[in-house]
């Protein structure tokens, strides 16, 4: 199995990494030819070149590990040299803004998309190979009209990625998911750490809380802000939601009514301790 | 050294544990028989008691590990028993509410509170041995006429029990500092996971993330619902700046302004980097 990776990030090179340890000969594009070198004398691939044309024709299946406008950028500019046996698939966090057209620009060859539940805080090919896949969960988000033999071979892309839980979903069943237990927990990381007044005393007393919570807003601007625009409706009826429980708890405080906080606190605890069994 | 803990719940019975490991004579007194059966049978304490007079006048330290609430009472009931050379402390994680009250009915004792920055999602004496200590903050918090010598007493406590820093500060100033790293915490996290309207599905899907952010969800309604209307000021206080902070972001996702969103992932970004280094 010949693979392009369209972008040598840390996702990426990840990728990259990790096929080519599992035989499949593994292209690299990427505008940055450091990141190529580096790739390259670390084995991370087979070669590597500026422009993704060098490979596109060559190759069963076309990883786009770019940012979510930079997809549509790339089948444009590339939908000459793609072929009917070819797989096109891409690893961003929303999906319903772009799959549609993507779909439509990648013909002949089928695109189907897919999410990798896995990343770091960090960014750059040079951490690739400290993130870890294990244990994650890989989302494969096929349209109506994709084959099943596509949504196979990515089934086994990410079993040989090393995934352990992969599953089809639908791209706005996605979207929605993705908007509450990923997006809404990195806004209120930003949050939370911005609305800090004094950070050099914080930083001399948080316990394991403050940090667990925090530790994401630690976080990629560039291709975040991307992220929560491309999914504005779901995530901002989400904080809305989040906002709405919030207010509860604060007037739970304010009216010193202890029966409602422990009733606030009994529901968090039993739903949260239900998530545990999995 | 002799120390009565009072209360075999979690933190009661991990300090039982950890100081009679350490050489001190440990009694303790707990309102549930189980509870000090089990403590004497794991060797956790030399000997305990319903009744908290057996041991009040011969030791020299009383560490209060019971609710916020009943510290009052248990000074009010038990006051002719105590002498000027005992030290009376609590675990409590709140203190401007109670402390100089309490100061003033452990006379002719002398009451210095002390707050111990750990604990577990669990409760009982049963898991007292999970709780770690190592690494974790403790902090005394003397009043002003508190003598320095009490304060050497309880910094010899908290490494003995295996803290890391041990540190002193106000009473108004940990009130606040609390508020904000741990109670807003908790506060968000309970709201976050209340918030979710299809748990059942959302358990399949979540990331480390959501699962680091919520694990505080699962609270002790009884403890912490005392402990945020103790310290409701200064809480309301956070949860006000976290929310505009929040809405921040919001009004920049409805307005479609990805540099103000960048902006704000940046300041995060440049804050939360910053707490690593410690």
């Amino acid at each position: 199995m010949k693979v392009l990776i369209v972008g040598l990030g840390l996702m990426g090179g990840a990728y990259a990494y990790r096929l080519k340890n599992k035989g499949y000969t593994v292209y690299a594009n990427d505008l940055d030819e450091e990141s190529i070198e580096y790739a390259k004398s670390h084995s991370f691939i087979d070669d590597g070149s500026v422009n993704a044309k060098d490979y596109i024709e060559i190759v069963d299946i076309i990883i786009l590990a770019i940012y979510p406008q930079a997809i549509l950028n790339f089948l444009k500019n590339n939908s000459k040299y793609f072929n009917k046996n070819q797989i096109i698939t891409d690893i961003c966090g929303v999906k319903s803004s772009f799959v549609l057209e993507a779909t439509k620009l990648s013909e002949p060859a089928i695109y189907c998309s897919h999410h990798p539940m896995a990343g770091r805080e960090k960014s750059g090919v040079k951490y690739s190979k400290e993130c870890k896949f294990e244990g994650a969960n890989f989302l494969i988000t096929p349209t109506l009209k994709t084959p099943y033999s596509v949504v196979q071979t990515l089934t086994k892309l990410g079993k040989d990625l090393g995934f352990k839980n992969i599953t089809a979903m639908d791209i706005y069943e996605h979207d929605k998911m993705i908007a509450f237990t990923s997006q809404l927990a990195h806004a209120i990381a930003v949050a939370l750490v911005n609305s800090d007044n004094n950070p050099d005393n914080t930083k001399n007393y948080i316990g394991d809380s403050y940090r667990d919570l925090t530790r994401i807003a630690m976080i990629n601007d560039t291709l975040w802000s991307e992220l929560f625009l491309e999914n504005k409706d779901n995530l901002v009826k989400y904080i809305d939601s989040f906002e709405k429980n919030l207010d509860e708890i604060k007037c739970a405080i304010k009216n010193d009514d202890k029966k409602e906080l422990e009733k606030l606190f009994k529901s968090s605890t039993v739903i949260r301790k239900e998530m545990e069994k999995k």
